[in-house]
Formats: C-alpha cells, sequence, structure tokens
C-alpha cells in the first residue's frame, strides 16, 4: 500500500500494488519517488514478490528497470538478495530497511543543524520530506530539526517543474508541520537570493558519486551556481544509501530523461529529470555518519 | 482589435476593447504583453478614447496604471501626449508608433546578427517575439533575422513560468516560422549550458536603466548569472523605447509583484514578475541604434 503522490495535495489516496510489478510501475509513473522511498518501495516490492511466489530475478529486474538515477533503487535491491529468498525473512529486511532509512534521516538532521543559523531563511527544491524518504525526509527533515531547534524563520519552495513536487508535496508538508513557507517559481530563486532573502539553499541528492558530485532534480545546479554567486552556502543533506561510491564522478550518473509531455505544450520538449552539481559548488553534504566537508571522498573505504 | 494571447496556442480569438478602460484592461490581464506591445496597446487605448471623447487625462491614468515595470507604457502615453488631443491626429500617431516599433525591431534585429556564429545554438526566455512587439520581434526578432541568415541551428525556449509565455507563445511563434526549437523547464538552462548545448543567451527587457541594468521576466537573472559561469554570452535586445535614461539603475525600476494564485497552487506563494540582471553580466544589448558594448550609457544623451 502506498501513499499515491500523484494525486497530493488534492487528494489523500491509497496505491494497493498486487504485486512488484505493480510496484515498479508505482515507482516509474512517481506514485511514489524520492530516492530513499524509491529505495523502500523497491524493497517492499521484492519482499512481495517473494511472499507471491513471483520470479525473485524477474521481480529484482523489473524493479531496477524502472527510473535509472536514484542509486537507492538498486541499492535496496542488492540488500534484498544478500537477505536470501525466504519470504518472511525478506519482508523483516524491507520492514528494517525501511526503519533504517528513516533513523538515517533523524541522524543527518542533527548533523545538518551546524548549517543553521538562528532565523535562517531557506530554500529548497523539488520534494525531499517523509514523503520521499519514508518518514522525516532529507533536506525536509533537516529543516524540520532546525525548526525544531527555533532556528528556521522561513522556507522558500521552489515548485518544481514539470510535476511540482515543491507546490504540490513540500508546501504541503511543511503546512502540516506548521512551517511557515511561500511557493515561488523555480526562476525566481536568483531574484530572492540577489535581494538578500535567502541565508541556505538545502536539498537532497539522487545519487552522489564518490568525488561528491551530486546528482538531483532539474534545477538543483543551477540553485548551485546562484548560490555561489551570493556566497551563500549551498548544502546536500542525504543518506548513505544515496551514495555511489562505484561511480568516480558525476557524468558517470545515468540522467533520466522523462517525457517531453509532462511539460503540457504540443510542442517539441526536453525533459531531463535531474541535473549534476560538480561537489566544487557543494558547501557541505550531511549523511548520517556526519557532516562532510570538500574535498569529498566518498569511494569504497567510506562508509 | 487584439489577439488575445491567454487563449494562445490553442484558439486564435480577438478580443474586442471598446472603450480605453477595456485597454487597460486587456493590459493587466495579458491579453496583451511584451515590453513594445504594451506600448502600441496604449497609445492605440489613447486614441480609442479621444475617438470615443472619454476624458482624456484619466484615460491617460488608467493606461499608465495597467502594469508598473514595462516603461514603454509611460512612454507611449508621453509620445501620445505631445502629439494633442485631435482624434485623427491621435490615431495616426498610434499608428506611426506601432509601425516604429516593428521598424526599430529590424533594425536590432540588423545589429544583433554580429552575436550569432554559424550554427548558433540560442536560448531565449518569455516571449519576444511578432507577439511582444507588434512585428517581428526583440530577441525572437533577431533570432528571425539570424536565422534568415542560415546562422540558427536550433533555439530552446524556456517554457516561462508561471504563466508560460515560452512554451504558449514562442514555441508557437517559432512553429509557425519554421525555426526549429525544444521547449524546456525554466530550472533545466543550467544543465544544457553544462552539457555544452548552449551558444547565446538572448531576450527581451522590460526596462533598461540608464547604466544598463535590465529588468526582464523572472528568471533573466539566474540566466545572466548562468551564463557568466559558463562563459556563454548573454545578450539584450531592446528598442530605445524600452531604455529608461530617467533611472540611473536597476533598483529603481519597480518590479511587478502579480497575485500569487497564477503559480496554481493552494500553499501561500510569492509571484515576481521580473528580475534586475546588473550590467556587469550584459554582454550586449542591441537597439535599433547599434550594438552597445559596456560599459553602456543609455543617460539622457543617449539618442
Amino acid at each position: 500500500m502506498l501513499l499515491d503522490q500523484r494525486r497530493l495535495p488534492a487528494e489523500e489516496v491509497e496505491l494497493r500494488c498486487p504485486g512488484s510489478a505493480a510496484v515498479a510501475d508505482a515507482i516509474r509513473s512517481l506514485a511514489v519517488r524520492g530516492a530513499p522511498a524509491i529505495g523502500i518501495a523497491a524493497a517492499m516490492g521484492y519482499a512481495l514478490a517473494a511472499r507471491l511466489g513471483e520470479d525473485l530475478d524477474l521481480a529484482a529486474e523489473t524493479l531496477l528497470a524502472a527510473r535509472p538515477t536514484a542509486v537507492n533503487l538498486p541499492h535496496a535491491i542488492a540488500e534484498m538478495r544478500r537477505a536470501g529468498r525466504d519470504p518472511e525473512a525478506l519482508a523483516q529486511r524491507a520492514v528494517a530497511l525501511h526503519r533504517e532509512e528513516v533513523d538515517r534521516c533523524v541522524a543527518m538532521g542533527e548533523h545538518a543543524l551546524a548549517l543553521f543559523r538562528p532565523g535562517a531563511r531557506v530554500l529548497t527544491h523539488c520534494n525531499t520530506g517523509a514523503l520521499a524518504t519514508g518518514g522525516h525526509g532529507t533536506a525536509l527533515g533537516a529543516i524540520r530539526s532546525a525548526h525544531e531547534r527555533g532556528l528556521v524563520d522561513h522556507v522558500w519552495v521552489d515548485e518544481t517543474r514539470p510535476l511540482l513536487q515543491g507546490s504540490r508535496l513540500t508546501a504541503w508538508e511543511l503546512e502540516r508541520d506548521g512551517i511557515g513557507s511561500t511557493v515561488v517559481v523555480d526562476a525566481a530563486a536568483g531574484a530572492l537570493m540577489a535581494r538578500g532573502a535567502v541565508d541556505l539553499v538545502l536539498v537532497g541528492a539522487d545519487r552522489i558519486a564518490a568525488n561528491g558530485d551530486v546528482a538531483n532534480k532539474i534545477g538543483t545546479y543551477g540553485l548551485a551556481v546562484l548560490a555561489a554567486h551570493h556566497r551563500i552556502p549551498f548544502a546536500v543533506v542525504a543518506p548513505t544509501s544515496t551514495v555511489d561510491a562505484a561511480t568516480a564522478r558525476g557524468d558517470g550518473i545515468p540522467v533520466e530523461e522523462r517525457a517531453g509531455e509532462e511539460l503540457g505544450t504540443r510542442f517539441p520538449a526536453r525533459n531531463p529529470a535531474f541535473d549534476v552539481t560538480p561537489a566544487a559548488l557543494v558547501s557541505a553534504i550531511a549523511t548520517e555518519l556526519g557532516l562532510h566537508r570538500p574535498p569529498y571522498r566518498f569511494d569504497e573505504a567510506f562508509a
């Protein structure tokens, strides 16, 4: 059972997945999205396949093919495979993986606190909250943790075109938490920074290369360049399950290109879902292990 | 009679304005938009007021209040006032002003040719075509002129949130002209530049201060910062009717804040319609008088 994020904020509808193929569909169609949540959903889908007596290798393949960028998906499937083939053991492993991701978020939030000064006005992009992670959130979780400490004055929410994860999901989460926030078009970030209205840019990640290059929702790279231009800290909050030690640099990360139709125009359109921000533009990366500063070394020796 | 740009590209509908107040409404509601086109519409509205025997001072006041940022509006009203109060003379002046704006566009397009290298891949923002200027266009007019010379390989069209002037209007104009183009979300500009897919960023302007600071559609400033970061030329194409010699710097330009509802979210939203790009980030400005390079001096002595 998944909360269907495509229907938010208008309706809270649960989507029932009768098998692992339906879970893969839910990931592909963004009923569930956000790198950690994709990993959790894939683990649940794999456990479901075992319970239903599906072909586990085929289930893994179908789930792995659902979306290419978030490394949490292959990481989760690899962990599930290591847990064997017993349905009950796999169900327990999937539930544990969910719990671990939420625990990581809470730990990240603590490490990220050092990024906030009292009265911080934070700009964020896409949705990195409980919806994206199975609970608490990465960047939005850190904002939540900092808000509990009285450190957050306001959150600027990029609407995040084309699918509006910011104005649909992040604004919804922030309202439920009583954190003051304002939605703006993605292209307004520069003007906000120029008028001194942003103290910190905080985003999540879909995949972090060993050198600290960060793949994240399209527009993240532009925010990083703007933040550097205005000498505003630009930081990433992501669990180690989002770190891809096997990929040396950002140019090795596969960037999903989605259908141009998502832009809603009848003219030719391109729709890259992610971009890659070079490590040189990233002030800090918070994982559950700590607050990392450049130069980043997320290679095999890390974690 | 105005082509109602709010209905494009789905339908081509003419909007009949029975008096100057209706013209002001059309400007306010973006049935007609684009700095030069706003000036032309205001001139026509003033001439219409004279023909209908309306109070001319009240008509001027209503038209001037329609939108604050494009200086073409007060410039056009000032020109009409200098033409006296005779309805026939005013009608002729308004028609001449329209013709002058189109002539300026063609001249600008010639001066801007020097910005294009053969095979240029140009990124543009908002709509600066015939729809925005009464004919030919500013930045889009220059692209048109360069395309006729075989200099343009492709145009990247920012969709331009929240009102999608790029994906609705610019893509529509480019398709009619047979110029190859692709719509992208505004936040994709950085990724396109990073992968070397953009040779030139070309935009129009709503007001240019005496020092060359440029007010234009929200997101323009972000594009200028990104272009500078990637060492891509960022140029502005605008007529002298968009130059405000009386305003020394960009911080003196009034920036319109439109209703947050335009973002289509039910959460709190801010909707600044423009931003200001400092002259230091502008590689060149083409007016009908020539191709200007920094340092810019558009003061009273200019033109």
